[in-house]
């Protein structure tokens, strides 16, 4: 199993020629649907560029309503219907943005051609919430500390933990439908009448990725329990350690303090990102993140890293 | 006297890996503050790329509130308030235009920098109506034809339309102020009491550049009075010939009806645009104009026409 996170914008909220606003694609290779992650300016296009079919993007989830998270959503919609999307779209985001889609949508006399769904995100609970769960992913939110209500997002890869063991098969041969059963938890009778228990019989699947998204935040040790020991962490960079006061006053966070809260929550990689326009070069933002966390990669277009 | 024009977008609604949605930004030698036709999502990004200031744009046309047309003002007005923009922005669109910017600004907490002034365009009026002018550009709007209220507009640069003549000025040594009279308009008497007449000692300057701008459109001779002559005319050309039971169901133009138009209009150049993204080489789109008016120029992001 695996998720794979695609990069469509990193760029904080002035987008610069080559950066833009944030939104992020997360793919899994268990199922066929995507989700967008936030959808900042250009999202479309960048989806065109990096050669996604947009009508497999099943669900969209907006961080907060800052427009460089979700100002390329309502293009994204209409082009879907003009190109004659029939599956449903559920958006996951805090309330005022399906007013403001409503009425756009609305505003325009053309019929959408699919259903959309919005899901309210309730930012007053101040603990992990869920969202959507299937049988192969769970997706939680939790708040964040930004200037308005803010919300990252957990995705758990689910299914069967436990891999039934190769020994085990070649010895015994059971058939496709005793596999399946002991992938289930049951646990296997041999011709002898010997009951093997399931524990005996399976190993732990170690192949359940996690990631979890940060954006935008300031430093707040409060979101450890909930990104503690993910795959991957994607926390927002905006400034570098020298603009401390500039990120506190705006409820961001330096590359310094993204890597110290990666290192505190003990994941395996850091993902950094939503860099100010002031930065042309980001490789200080990134050098300064692995000075404190050395696993810490830097976001930038139409990269895809895998979680 | 110029005027030029710069492409940011030559999408029809669907956006590709390459071209966005409609946005034109024209610049006069003869002043310093610019304006924005139509501006679809990634307008800021583009302006960007180009190496545009943003807060030297003044005023902005949209032609009609479909999304493709506008999705990227509502990110231009946010990312010019976090630069700090002071000055003026003028907003010239369909009324409802302002219902729907003025509902983003509100849910948005931050205050704008700067002052923005809506100007509705009344779509009702099947003539060519005036929306904007100073002593040296004016700037009218007339109808298209299109699926929804849509609306062309009229740059025609202003000034003194009289040089006074060389031959003049070598022979009877003119003040400077006398020399500004003579453009107003005024006789010059020689020192003998002889009486020139303001028409005898200036010439007519041909250097007043006039733009059309028409887009979305079907085929309509309705519009040749308002673009007749103009120097240079961007005129939609979403689809080929080939496509035009297409073209007039969805109330667009094929490049050879553009081409047809700019003849028929005696125009000087013709620029076309707003190609369908079914198009990956727009050259037979040219190739299909230019056999019937030569004079065509093709659109394309980045490129900056004079006129």
């Amino acid at each position: 199993m695996a998720l794979s996170l695609t990069v469509l914008g990193s760029s904080s909220a002035t987008p610069t020629a080559s950066r833009y606003p944030s939104s992020f694609l997360l793919r899994s290779n268990k199922q066929k649907d995507y989700f967008l992650i936030d959808c900042g300016e250009g999202t479309q296009i960048l989806l065109r560029r990096v050669g996604i079919r947009m009508q497999q993007i099943s669900r969209i989830f907006i961080s907060h309503l800052h427009g460089d998270h979700f100002f390329g959503l309502i293009g994204f919609l209409f082009t879907q219907s003009l190109l004659g999307r029939k599956e449903e779209l559920h958006i996951y985001a805090h309330k005022p943005l399906q007013k403001i889609i409503r009425m756009q949508l609305k505003m325009d006399k053309s019929k959408m051609t699919y259903p959309i769904f919005f899901h309210p995100i309730n930012a007053r609970k101040k603990k992990e919430m869920p969202l959507y769960e299937n049988d192969k992913i769970s997706v939680t939110t939790f708040p964040l500390l930004h200037s308005i209500p803010t919300n990252g997002f957990l995705f758990r890869e689910k299914g069967h933990s436990r891999l039934v063991s190769k020994e085990f098969i070649a010895q015994y041969r059971p058939t496709v439908k005793q596999i399946l059963g002991i992938k289930e938890g049951n646990d296997f009778r041999t011709q002898n009448g010997v009951l093997l228990s399931n524990k005996s019989i399976t190993e732990l699947s170690s192949d359940l990725k996690t990631f979890a998204y940060c954006s935008d935040t300031a430093y707040t040790e409060t979101i450890l329990p909930f990104i503690h020991g993910v795959n991957l962490l994607y926390h927002e960079a905006t400034f570098m350690q020298d603009m401390l006061s500039v990120a506190e006053e705006k409820y961001h966070s330096t590359a310094m303090q993204a890597a110290t809260i990666a290192k505190l929550a003990q994941v395996d990689k850091l993902l950094i990102g939503h860099y100010s326009a002031r930065y042309k070069d980001i490789s200080p933002l990134l050098q300064e993140a692995q000075d404190v966390f050395p696993n810490t990669l830097a976001a930038f277009e139409g990269a895809t890293f895998q979680i």
